[in-house]
């Protein structure tokens, strides 16, 4: 038991640290970690196996809503990123240059993608001549590149992986039903696969997309009360397709720019799993993405390891035929207790234990890494079992989720009391605003909180009442929170 | 008919000109295509979903000799890329550096990997410490930029996505081990899945990956009888181990460097299928990775069009259901014999063809791509006779692709003869050589032909003869070809 408290005591605990706490667990659970090339992280084996499912998920959805996969070049030539000006104004300040290619200065410096809307449109330039061509359906996987400053392990990183979709529509209307289409493919794929509610709505003019016509976005809540953007959805009107000149020949014979969209959805994901799920133990994976499923841990005492050790790989084995991700950790220079602490740090939903006992009875015991419950369970039964448990693990893990999300989530009308709630609960809060972008950027100076969305149809309503800070009447009703 | 002559006419003929017969296939075909970023190509949805098949197929045999994927970062910086001496050395002509991040000119250079040895081993030395360790068995998918003098496309761009697998051993017998299995793994992977035979064996010295003690190599023939190298593993044995300090402390409390392995398939090898398995008529796809396995085309005429389109859908939605990838196309502004020269260019194995006697009879007409055979079959049966029909298309384009290269390897022991069969005929010419770099470099430069590999087991040895060239005593029976 000294063993296992040491283990545990590693950990920082998440209401001591939050920040600390976050980075402990990604790097205990072997998730990721830093290295010595500034901003990059390694993605290491356990970590990127979680990813892979979340791609592998994401990319269903992506292929069954009619886009197609395909790859676009890495380099984004100086004069392309400039052709859009808010654009490039938007992001050329967090562009790696490339210079030289071998020992020879290059004419025109590169830019490593930090999004590929400008070379993207500059191809599709090219493909696309007549109606019949829209509409283009096109998703991409890929790295980007953005020289942050400060930097944190998924959430903020130099390089990231991520997918980007780019869309061509013959009219605005087809463009917006586009946009939307995906923010709500990212919803659902983020509460069926990753067990997080978010919240969905439009960014301000000041928060959107360099140069999108309109960004919709998801926001998950996250343990410590902060928001993280998980996901956004532009509208780019015809603003690139103007500067690239992606035209089309309409059925009536005139010309005409194409409406586009762009949408994406980062490695960033994985750092909101870890903050909305994690506890004091480490991790909580939901186990649709989950590597491991469940882990088979044997309790060796007395005689028998030799029984012990082949039930644990038979019962694996069973598992893994039968569809789930099952591993045993037979491993023993550990205690089980010692098992149990790590496996719970790696946020594996279901641990199986097999001992003597257990197989005279032809049993096994399944216990839950979020309620710790136990069950014993007739081995024969195993299979069909772990599809409740996992099934239930995953619904609890949601409805956890919304729950805290609605706890979080407070309508506020004082600005006094804005103040207090931000500086000592945050979470989301629901308020008037005027529409300003001064008011907006001084609730921003004065609280550290950010419009994270107009919420859509009623709730967007101000009901008459007054900007939270400025006394003029709202526009709207936002979504306000500190955010990552 | 004009218009389907006209189709076929505008594909270059694939004996008059192999090398814009290969442009026209790539780009009619939909595989990819040039941008105006320097030796960067666009790889389209269609060539997308073919590279995701064969990277989905290799990806499961990675897995399955228990390898795991990770994700390591894009930048090497410049004295990590220098740190082994005959490493920089290959790769440094032909390295894309970053200089500046944002506005900032940074303190180091950072290379965009060529490779990621380099990278991977400094991160190597942090994980690896004991023989517990040991083995590490990581690979990853990524994009890599090599700054190409001459590109073509898939077989030489700038920028090109691969697996590389890098890995950690405690003993030299098991690196050598893991080096030879993973050449078996795509060897395997290379027949079974893209109907491509492959010849195996060991690099030159002069041939081999800068930086490693052994390369060992597959070398596929395409349809002009010039090799392509389609795969390489590498034995790095300890020189990266030594220069990056990879140590672990053993069971005998000894510290001492690990043995590394790298290992890599890129998208070249989509060139290997184009050119392996094409004709005149465009590309021929391996059903086992071709992204549509059938193409369904109605026949209209006459009345009745809505019942074969509904017949189609019916027929598509069926097999599709059973596990084929099938598509079918509709389009009424086409003629079948258009469509037909359209899918058969794509290289879809299977045409399914539905016209309203089929309908009558509750047949429907397949025709094979390669051989063009036509079979009617009864609807009912269209499921299982598919999978035969497919099988046996994988098979033949095996055993054809088997029966070429067999037909195109010659044994030959006279200098003169070597000169004219690889100025008229090409193909491999398997040749004693006595292992000097010297007559490997002049024979490079008197017939531009290169020593592919030496080959295994008794294939390699010379039996006495005389080096084709210098005829000293020869080292070794090696395959020669001219190579892409």
């Amino acid at each position: 038991m000294a063993e296992e408290k040491e283990f545990v005591k590693e950990l920082t605990s998440k209401s001591v640290d939050f920040s600390q706490w976050y980075v402990d667990v990604v790097r205990k659970a072997e998730l990721a970690d830093y290295t010595t090339i500034k901003g990059c992280m390694v993605i290491k084996p356990y970590g990127f196996a979680l990813w892979e499912n979340m791609r592998d998920a994401l990319d269903r959805r992506i292929k069954a809503t009619g886009h197609k996969n395909a790859y676009f070049p890495l380099f984004v030539p100086e004069s392309l990123l400039r052709k859009e000006a808010e654009h490039v104004e938007g992001f050329a300040p967090e562009v790696a240059w490339v210079t030289h290619g071998g020992d020879d200065k290059l004419e025109e410096r590169l830019a490593i993608r930090p999004t590929s809307e400008a070379v993207i449109c500059s191809i599709y330039a090219k493909w696309i001549h007549s109606y019949r061509d829209l509409p283009v359906l096109i998703n991409q996987w890929a790295n980007v590149v953005r020289w942050e400053k400060v930097t944190r392990l998924f959430l903020r990183t130099t390089e990231f992986l991520w997918q980007e979709g780019h869309t061509c529509h013959r009219t605005e209307q087809e463009a917006e039903e586009e946009t939307l289409k995906m923010l709500e493919v990212y919803r659902e794929y983020m509460e069926t696969e990753l067990a997080l509610p978010t919240v969905v709505g439009l960014k301000t003019e000041s928060e959107k997309f360099a140069g999108a016509l309109r960004t919709y976005t998801l926001e998950a809540l996250m343990g410590d009360g902060k928001a993280l953007q998980s996901g956004t959805s532009h509208n780019l009107g015809q603003h690139f397709a103007r500067v690239f000149d992606i035209k089309y020949l309409d059925e009536d014979q005139q010309e005409k720019y194409v409406w586009q969209t762009s949408w994406g959805v980062s490695t960033r994901v994985v750092g909101a799993i870890i903050m909305a799920h994690g506890d004091d133990y480490g991790l909580q994976l939901p186990p649709r993405v989950a590597p491991i499923q469940a882990i088979i841990i044997p309790i060796f005492f007395g005689e028998g390891k030799e029984v012990i050790r082949n039930k644990c790989t038979e019962v694996e084995e069973k598992l893994r035929q039968a569809g789930y991700r099952v591993e045993s950790d037979l491993r023993e220079v550990y205690t089980p207790g010692w098992k149990f602490n790590l496996w719970e740090l790696k946020g594996v939903p279901l641990r199986i234990e097999i001992g003597p006992r257990d197989i005279k009875q032809n049993r096994v015991v399944v216990v839950r890494r979020d309620t710790r419950e136990k069950l014993s369970v007739p081995e024969d039964e195993i299979t069909e079992k772990l599809q409740v448990l996992l099934t239930d693990y995953q619904n609890a893990l949601l409805k956890r989720a919304q729950t805290f999300l609605r706890e979080n989530t407070r309508s506020i009308d004082d600005y006094a009391e804005f103040k207090s709630i931000i500086e000592e609960k945050r979470g989301f809060i629901v308020s008037p605003w005027c529409g300003s972008a001064e008011c907006e950027s001084a609730i921003k100076e004065e609280t550290k909180a950010t419009i994270r969305c107009i919420p859509f149809g009623d709730e967007q309503d101000p009901q008459g009442k007054q900007c939270i800070r400025c006394s003029k009447p709202a526009k709207w009703r936002v979504y306000f929170a500190r955010a990552y």
